[in-house]
């Protein structure tokens, strides 16, 4: 839903409340969004796009024998993800290293796998971003990829101020190049990008009364926090009236006492090689 | 999504094309809708609103030593629900029953358990029905219900004119007195009829070229078609225009290039007895 990849106009900010949000939801969803992905001993295994480490530490756990790699453009980002995987799994050898996902310093097929959260939806050109770390995948190696979808979500009470709001984090974060949407476009993307083998299963996060923690871990901390992020600047660009959004927004709290879905997408494929 | 059950304005009709496409939807569905759902040797189950049989079928492959009764209102639905039977599972003894689910032919606590798929959707009164089906359950005993989210579709490419032809669906079956949206009220709605233990799992199918019997019977046979069954009422209704329709359905078939996403509810609860 978010990463800490530093852009022009990133459309989730670095506040102190930002780190806590992308944290909560981590945790909140470790279960749903890293079911499935464990590396074997001793395999190569790059995170791109790290951040504050918030899937990291989950990575660490499902994989403790994996040789794992974490790069992030932020060094203050990467502080954060050391200081939480040194928190949650003391003794744990990742490597961290500060790059830009198109310019990575590792020789070409250094790992046998690459796992990327949250990151492409961010990018202007993720087709590209994933052609491009083709490279430092071995041939037969296999890239994991996990994105969010904001027009997946829908609720109860419906209410189309509350989905008009959700629009508004749509086209801002089109406006700063990158696609909230993009969870449903992973299949098209990685073929685009020369990978084989794809596999895309929608992982849906479903939240009603009986599931406390998941209104206030997922609807309330993770989802409607972050639309709430971007009400300043989607009525300073115009996109929606404040009383109109604030009634999107208390519509969304609304649904904390009724239904919320939403759906993430995990993709696997591997690369065929260069 | 659809049912047999006759009412004013039933959305879908009754054409033979239509029963074929509750054939297939119910046939590439089974896996997804059914999983989960196996009932014990000798306990007595009852489908309310078996309609043609598109579900029947694979409950009596799913529970054989179950006692099943099905009914329904329609005399020539259950004829064809009991051929349907007799085809895929020769000598399984289903009861059959021709009735009005608001007034059943059944004792008190008849039933240890119940199944209701796509029903409660073309009802103006769900939560009546659930509550009122109350009645035959044993205490202690389970219903499932499952049900379709028309406001779940999400898809790539995008398309406003193909939403717009959706909700010409949801808006068609609201004025029959339905609720195409009853999927992500599953949870509120058994809560009201006074169930207990509400457990309700979204079952999302997802569907992309890499999956082409999907591709075929979901999003062109199940979902495009029975959005391109509404063509003509919504058009007279005045709800849209005939181009701006076809520009939807067209839409549509384009997604089956892309990717397509639905999210069924399937809920289970018990009943505490009357």
């Amino acid at each position: 839903m978010s990463k800490v990849m530093p852009a022009p106009g990133y459309v989730h900010g670095y506040s102190p409340d930002e780190a806590r949000r992308l944290g909560d939801q981590a945790d909140t969803l470790a279960g749903l969004l890293h079911s499935g992905t464990s590396y074997p001993a001793g395999s190569r295994v790059l995170e791109v796009g790290c951040g504050v480490g918030a899937q990291t530490v989950h990575l660490v756990a499902g994989s403790r024998a994996a040789r794992l790699t974490a790069v992030d453009i932020s060094a203050a980002s990467l502080a954060r993800a050391r200081a939480a995987v040194a928190a949650s799994a003391p003794g744990a050898a990742v490597q961290w290293h500060q790059a830009d996902l198109f310019d990575l310093p590792f020789a070409d097929a250094a790992f046998d796998h690459l796992f990327v959260c949250f990151v492409l939806e961010h990018l202007a050109d993720p087709v590209a971003a994933a052609a491009g770390l083709r490279r430092v995948l071995a041939p037969g190696g296999t890239i994991t990829v996990i994105e969010g979808d904001h027009g997946s979500a829908f609720f109860h009470p419906d209410s189309p101020a509350a989905r008009a709001a959700i629009g508004c984090l749509v086209a801002l974060q089109a406006a700063a190049g990158g696609n909230g949407l993009l969870g449903r476009q992973l299949q098209p993307l990685l073929a685009a990008a020369g990978y084989r083998d794809i596999a895309v299963r929608p992982r849906t996060v479903y939240v009603d009364p009986t599931r406390p923690a998941l209104v206030e871990g997922f609807t309330r901390n993770t989802f409607t926090a972050m639309v709430a992020g971007v009400r300043d600047e989607a009525v300073a660009a115009g996109l929606v009236g404040a009383a109109e959004f604030d009634r999107g927004l208390a519509d969304l709290r609304r649904t904390e006492g009724g239904t919320f879905h939403y759906t993430f997408a995990k993709a696997t494929a591997v690369s065929p090689g260069r």
